[in-house]
């Protein structure tokens, strides 16, 4: 029982909270959620290991097991971060009793503000690296892109109802070509480049919404 | 010299084409092709070993040698054969000479539809792996994307000019964003889904064009 592995699991079982999480704790424990998102994103999740997570914080690996139980939980925790920006947004996009168009300006926006909340490598490790979760946690974010891209479709459903968006529109295509363009922000958006995150959300909101509409002069449906 | 670098450093010099390929070897070329964009697709460039392609089309390894030097030669064949359908459709867009909404319609349209030439996995290969590309044909693939990607932005200003694009539009978010689009087609794109590949360039086209418009009722710059 001196092996690594065996000592991981000594570790593991070792320590566990009984107590509420000291304020040094918790911001231990964000430092080591942002040192895992850049390692992630820089490494892959799967080339990454708990020992180059440990010495970017400059702790012992084996006190990384206060926090949590193995690598996947630190991917699960970040995904699940930002996985709750998208939930609040999908969420105020429901309650929202505006016209379509005012529902698509909204979701549209908000989706690529939250891209501000949050250091860039915890959404490129969002979008790239959730397919290594396992069983539930992966099926719960998958759950959810299809309960999101199902939400666009109906938002622009509605906006054929209502007149503001073209009858000529495939719907499923629209929605794809949007959350393309608006789901590929990370791969480029520099913090200190020409543009804002408000600029681009305020560019591709504009992008989105204008190209939903009919071409002038088109007869309508 | 009974190792495998050796024997393949003898058929490799030993091989050379003195008289043109016949239809045969030509035949036998474009399958190992289409076997490489599979395979290349499939594991990746830098996992994906000769012995797999030449196994995929049932020949000896060392009989690949009379068709390519080394595995780069492969990649760089896939990648150019792209790279030439996407240079077509950027020199009929710079001789065309029509107003920035026609040349706009046209090269967004001609860049979608030029994925139905080929199977998707060439396509894939050329956006995914072109990295593993050495010098200067790394090189001749980013300067051509550089180029055609400057394209976009002169037609998108040329729009300006005439009053068809908004002056609030940023040229170069909306060039980002039509590329995005565009570019992505190959990620879900399948052959005998609901949609045909003119279905998708034509609605994809109307988004693009119709996205660089003002809103209505905005006043002009």
């Amino acid at each position: 029982m001196r092996d690594e592995a065996a000592e991981d699991h000594r570790l593991r079982t070792k320590r566990r909270r009984v107590r509420p999480p000291s304020a040094r704790a918790q911001a231990r424990e964000e430092e080591i959620y942002a040192a895992a998102a850049h390692i992630f994103c820089k490494h892959g999740y799967v080339a990454a290991s708990l020992q180059d997570i440990a010495d970017a914080v400059g702790i012992l690996k084996g006190s990384l097991y206060y926090y949590i139980d193995s690598k996947e939980d630190l991917l699960f925790g970040i995904t699940k971060q930002i996985h709750e920006y998208s939930r609040e947004n999908l969420e105020a996009s429901q309650a929202h009793e505006g016209s379509a168009e005012e529902r698509i300006k909204a979701f549209v926006l908000g989706h690529i503000l939250s891209f501000d909340m949050q250091d860039v490598s915890w959404v490129r490790v969002f979008y790239t690296e959730y397919q290594f979760l396992s069983g539930e946690r992966y099926d719960e974010i998958v759950a959810h892109r299809h309960e999101y891209e199902a939400h666009l479709r109906v938002l622009i459903d509605q906006g054929k109802c209502e007149g503001f968006v073209c009858p000529d529109v495939d719907t499923w295509l629209a929605a794809t070509g949007i959350l393309t363009m608006i789901n590929s922000v990370y791969m480029w958006f520099q913090r200190k480049g020409r543009l804002s995150i408000a600029d681009v959300a305020a560019g591709y909101t504009r992008m989105a919404v204008q190209g939903l509409r009919c071409p002038p002069g088109h007869a309508h449906g």
